[in-house]
């Protein structure tokens, strides 16, 4: 339940993309365009073509995305019972998942998956950003303590901790658009050497790639996991950015630092005076889940001969996890930054602790940092 | 939804009760007993604790949990909105949440949650003992060519080879039902002192206790998180010792070994005349994800001051997920080993590739392991 | 280097336990046990057993380990070259090495490696306990704001703080304790069935685990790793609540707060001013890089067939870095809190913050929970 | 003792790299480019630097190693001990360490030394590449069958399964060299500003980058740790590439599939006629430790303030540990390849098993894909 925390918030369209029936519907997808480019480099007839995209068509209004569940376990994916019930629903069955294995469905249909879910998550996350160099201006020149090691050091600017701030949010989101962006199709057959269809296999390759929106290369990659490895980095990635941010938000909300303060914060079932950081340590809950399932994926990269032997079935649940709880993670600071108080008489008052004068304190070079900083956004 | 794979099967039950709903189930059956207790103490009078009850009746078939979630992300936690609820349903609200703090009602529904699922799952784990004390005893001297790296070395028994399954089973059966017997109850206040009930807080927490059928100590453990991460780390040993199995089910089901067979081995949706070990590779695919999530709840020991930050958060999901994967992982392992085919005889031809003759190899002291082996779970 | 820093601190003698040099010592115990114990069940004379032990002296003062190391690669374990330069070294080699295979003498030695390690580790770790309740009695009623979330929650005593820092060591000391006690003899032969040395087989097994102090069961488990595993998780627990303490320690030392201050605290380079806890920060530096090494551990439960592959070679380093990092952990955690100040009118003064007064602030039921938590000890 | 067994063979060179010795080495670099930038941009005299280039070359002569490691517990870090003694070193310490904090100085060393082990692992992997690309063009149009989930599925090529292999290590490499290349020099001062060097900072900054061979952007990135995790997770993707092919080799090594053979294979203490795949079972055992650390090096992103309380010293070993494992996992592999036996014939043999013959069998376009996919190499 709690993972749905972000349902009625901006992560639901995340959510959405990464659900049971958005796999299935991506599953009939890759059917639907195996069909149709098995037709374009003309191994199947139009005729063909269309009874196959009809049976298609059937499933996405009938299927059972419970009873699939329970048919998979007799073969270990959901590929396998789905291919079956789309040759019982066709007329003539020749185009239905055209020389293609499991495999193909399965890991084009998550590529798919994975593509849309960061076609939304993707503005969520520059929501932050644009919340993130707001701050860095609106403060470039507010003094506050630099903290190091729990202590005050020397002052500093809250601009330029948000333009730090922005900046491990922006390479992580460059990171993983780039591996989502070289998500590949698959489609190569049992063996990897697409047997089933002859010398049109690497044409018709190519015409699913394009159908899709994937990726051309390489051409198979049924135990080189590196596509879906990178995706899973990347997002583990940005779920880290999301929470150093988090972590630094609980810190100056403390009640003897009071520099920060939700808009909204959280109430307590006890104490109703308490105002604590809750979508900000919401984000942390998330977000400290992702590393161990990044290494989950890294694990999987020991996917053994043709087949990924538990290593390719492990994969389907945790790339998912990881992509909503990025999502999570991402939804919960935006609310927490949403309308954030900064408090810069609390940054001045604490500043006296250390001997500083917020009026006179020497910042450095930090607008020029965060000028400099800000620029590789631009760039 | 592969995550559901085990639905249908023995599984299921285990599923049930880490579901959502019984999760919000759970959570009602503390705030009941919390009016109980309070009542058993003398601190709210019978009517009091009827007015209390009514409302958690109430709740119980109201209660919308798609809601419910979404209204706890304003305080990060479910327990919160749903003590305003009882406390809005209560005709005399005095008996409701007596004295407690959301994480007392949280932390407490988690272990009912845990011990519930233990309760289902503890059924399928002696069953895969029953399968695996089956076959150490039927093939106690069945001969079968020890494997070391991957190379054959010398002649055993099939039946040290699953007494030696066994072992690893029975130990982290063990080790999981001590971890989940000693699951305390959580009741202590906002600061772990019992400041709101005063001197009878002692009394009321071991009531409490008594009530839900958990452990009275420790008396507070909001930020010492050792008996959760027993439970988790005691469930990943458990799943890893069915992997090992599922691993060698694999290893001796290769065409090329042929030694086992499943009764119901899974298909191909591109090569009808294959044979794959689907249940096993399927129990692999789910086991191998919990080292990861048992990293996650020890990282959960760093809970900082009163209240984990984040940390706490983390739990709910990563607990339900691997008692879900072993279930699932337990699930799998029992459907491949039911009926599974142990070919002798290709056990003897396999020997034969190292000059052995399975009617006069040394199996040294085979037997005499396999009687003192099954005798520790007797013991 | 910095795994070294403990070096000179009491955590000296556990690294030397956990060193190269102490592990090649570990297998030559293991190799010397083994002829004392063939001799005493009748496989041997007292002569070969005579000429084996000489063998095992003169590689005592011989042995090169950065040579051994190299010479390890071909067969990809220490025990080969070792075994093999024994045999050489003896005028009748039939004592040594007998009925063994690597696997038993390298997993027996691990044993050995691990109780050593932890006979020295286990009496910092009591330090540390008498440090904390110390602390837990001198501070019983020290009033001090419970903060959860960040927040100032309610008043509480210091002492109950520290009630509960020990609770979490003591109870993960309580598991460690268990694990290495009960840390088995490996000695079952290539097959695992003691093939080589027939029906003395089992008395030569018992013999060596009398020999070297260490259980005698399970009679084999070349691939059921739960008795290492379990070594492997507790060691992850203690240092988990050793990490959270250093944790609270650096709150309470944040400038703002500047409840707790470490007797000698860290400097920095470039601000001669600062008083950093360094030495719970480097607790914690130790303590966290311990959940990942227990999920290789688990990982490692994955063992194939008669012998690890690569699982088992990945257990030797990581369970020795396991030991030494929680021995780092405990005895950073030593140092910060040996002569830890507690700042008691600090305590009260931040009380302040949330309108409470420390003379008269209701602390609940704080000193009978204490006295119930200690009491645990002692039972 | 195990981590050293690449000394001796390539991957020595690498592990030199990473030793505590160069790390040292590495600081003191730092120290000396810091005084040499001071003096490009004019902050200090040429004999101001002359004084602090002669401190450090005594230190580089002088440095106890031993000595520093416990020197540096005091503060949690070696820069400190280190500057001190520089200054104590030098006639005039104005331009020792000059605005520098010790995370500049750390963090700007642990960049050199990666780069520096990088270039001499990076020799090495292509090393590994070569033998790939040469098996994959050996054995382009060797029949083997392919084997999915253990069983044996369609006739394919050999070269093609070599070129699989080959697509994950240059995938992993190309990924691990951006990372490697992008390492920036850190220098910013205890605040991340500058200040102590005022309006030259930014200069001094990019002298020292180019002085150290390091890129010049981010300008601070005290608590963004984005580069090092990128290095992190890609060198634990090029392990993960190692290991997936170590694995294949030790299935088709298999006593009863015979289809390669190490050419030095590993030997047995008790069975002298094994023939053990030695070399790639070891590459497995240290590639399959690099997941959990590079999720220690995620978890690190969560940086508190302006310097990781803890995240930041866990990383110093981690790193160095990842880099030797993977240069491990590398060098074993290469000599699990040097010369490895390729038996064709038996690979036509076990196709038989499922009815083909190894002249007449189709590989469909496995010619052409590898083809494909050794020209990404080239592009």
């Amino acid at each position: 339940m709690y993972d749905q925390l972000a349902a009625g918030g901006p992560g639901e369209a995340v959510a959405a993309e990464l659900s049971d029936e958005a796999w299935v519907a991506a599953l009939l997808d890759v059917e639907d365009a195996i069909a149709r480019s098995a037709c374009t480099v003309g191994l199947v007839t139009e005729a063909q073509r269309d009874s196959a995209l009809r049976a298609v068509d059937r499933l996405r209004e009938d299927v059972d995305v419970p009873r699939l569940a329970r048919d998979s376990a007799a073969g270990a994916n959901p590929a396998i019972p789905l291919a079956r019930e789309l040759k019982r629903a066709a007329d003539d069955p020749a185009a239905v998942h055209l020389g293609a294995t499991s495999q193909d469905v399965i890991d084009s249909a998550l590529s798919l998956v994975l593509l849309r879910a960061w076609g939304q998550l993707a503005s969520l996350v520059a929501a932050v950003e644009d919340q993130l160099t707001g701050l860095a201006d609106a403060h470039r020149s507010t003094p506050v303590m630099a903290r190091t090691l729990g202590q005050q050091a020397e002052p500093t600017t809250f601009g330029l901790i948000a333009a730090g701030w922005w900046q491990g949010v922006a390479t992580a989101h460059a990171a993983l658009a780039d591996a989502v962006g070289a998500l590949p199709v698959q489609y190569a057959g049992a063996a990897g050497n697409l047997r089933a269809v002859g010398n049109e296999g690497i044409a018709l390759h190519d015409a699913l790639a394009t159908e899709l929106g994937l990726a051309d290369r390489p051409l198979v990659w049924h135990t080189d996991r590196q596509p879906f490895v990178a995706v899973a980095l990347a997002a583990a990635r940005l779920a880290g950015a999301m929470r150093k941010i988090a972590g630094d938000v609980v810190v100056h909300s403390a009640t003897e630092v009071g520099e920060l303060r939700e808009a909204t914060p959280g109430g307590s079932s006890s104490m109703p005076h308490k105002a604590n950081p809750a979508a900000a340590i919401a984000c942390d809950g998330y977000a400290r889940r992702t590393p161990a399932l990044a290494a989950t994926m890294l694990d999987s990269l020991d996917s053994r001969s043709q087949r990924g032997i538990g290593s390719w079935h492990a994969e389907w649940q945790t790339l998912r996890d990881l992509l909503s709880l990025t999502a999570s993670a991402t939804s919960r600071l935006h609310a927490s930054l949403d309308g954030i108080v900064v408090d810069a008489e609390a940054m001045a008052r604490n500043m006296t602790l250390s001997g500083h004068d917020a009026a006179t304190a020497d910042t450095g070079q930090a607008e020029a940092i965060i000028d400099a900083t800000l620029q590789q956004g631009e760039s």
